[in-house]
């Protein structure tokens, strides 16, 4: 049986994200791929403003890595898919973003889950995790 | 009988939108305004992204007028209601965001109907007028 | 005789922050005069990431008002100049903005001196009001 | 006898910029970044506004990977490196930023070579070439 994985939102593409040639800045795709692991963690319910204050930790970006495979523009209607991988003390986001049917962008981020403060890394919370393996692939 | 007037969306102030205070940066919250035009008109069948290609218009901003009455913060699910203005050849855009029953800013974009590439200021398309009225105070 | 006034800042206009018509989008405007005012309190002495931490206060803005007169484009270079006009317990941040002997924005931010944690607002400090008068006019 | 290679530019870490930490938000960086490629190609005399204008092509990104090694803070002075390793269709930007002597955060955005209007892949027009020699590694 097939079971579905990943956190999907919908991307609206906007006017003011687009450049000379009618296409998104790819800054702008940045801010869009931020905003979804913002939401996901809501989602969660581990949102990013809440983990340092009430837990002590965060999970800070170590590595970006991303491929843009077709432009997108204003009006576009992009599915962006986040689909989280844990490791023992890090967590890897893969992303993928669909626009009638082809990828536009994928990739993936790596953070490290750290003491709040700088205090160095720490395991994974375990109900974290446990959030995470929700979402992740078998 | 009261008619209900303007457009609402919803923001979430996110994680990336805020400064060292906790509190979102302006002008993260002048991105989130004019996000809120592109989707109005995109909701009135008008989007920024085709009227200067299907109908050779566009409406250039020509002043901001913002007040910042109450800080939002990470996680605030902000209401930001655009209630259009049309006058002849331009339209003002009211908006008023709350938070929590309180108004977080408010304020105002004054929009010039002009046609596009620079050749001046016209009327406002009757079809975008009568679009802008359902959604207009009486 | 008559005395120089303001802090000039050159802004170059990048390919990144334009839009289909190749000028410059509005929120891009305002992430420049933003890091005007920025680099008008580090030239002060009194940097925005300093006052808060070491001298307890903050100039939160409670209001903008912008007018846009004339477009600007990629490869632009843009004269902002800020002219502080400091009040009792507030300060005014006047904005002129020239690019090619033409205005292509002005107006400006009113911030109020605030005791840092929201307890309310205080006298400008001294030191502070001395450096705002070397650059007000007169 | 070492050659001096690579183009290089400070960059302010702004107020502005900073997240509840303090540090610098991670689109933020990308958005230095993406500046920094503007500013080179400015510098090599082939303005991202001016080459699809007036030479037909572009240099549309396809890949970035980013690492950060160490959070940059507000008031922070970094200087971002540059260095382009032209192929025959396609030319590879490297990045490093130091700050106070460390690695901040360092990768590359690989850029094709592309018909200005989605026509295909070209090779690197010679003059382009040459000017990224100017600034690349033995």
């Amino acid at each position: 049986m097939t079971e579905m994985a990943g956190y999907e939102r919908e991307w609206t593409v906007r006017f003011s994200d687009t450049d000379p040639f009618g296409i998104a800045h790819y800054p702008r795709i940045v801010d869009a791929l931020h905003e979804t692991s913002d939401m996901f963690m809501e989602e969660l319910g581990f949102p990013f403003w809440e983990i340092s204050q009430e837990h002590g930790f965060g999970l800070p970006l170590v590595e970006m890595n991303f491929e843009f495979e077709n432009p997108v523009e204003a009006g576009d209607e992009v599915t962006i898919e986040l689909t989280p991988d844990p490791g023992t003390r890090s967590v890897r986001f893969e992303y993928e973003a669909r626009c009638d049917g082809d990828v536009a962008f994928s990739g993936h981020e790596q953070r490290v889950c750290a003491h709040h403060g700088g205090g160095g890394s720490m395991e994974l919370p375990e109900e974290l995790r446990a959030a995470f393996e929700q979402y992740a692939e078998d």
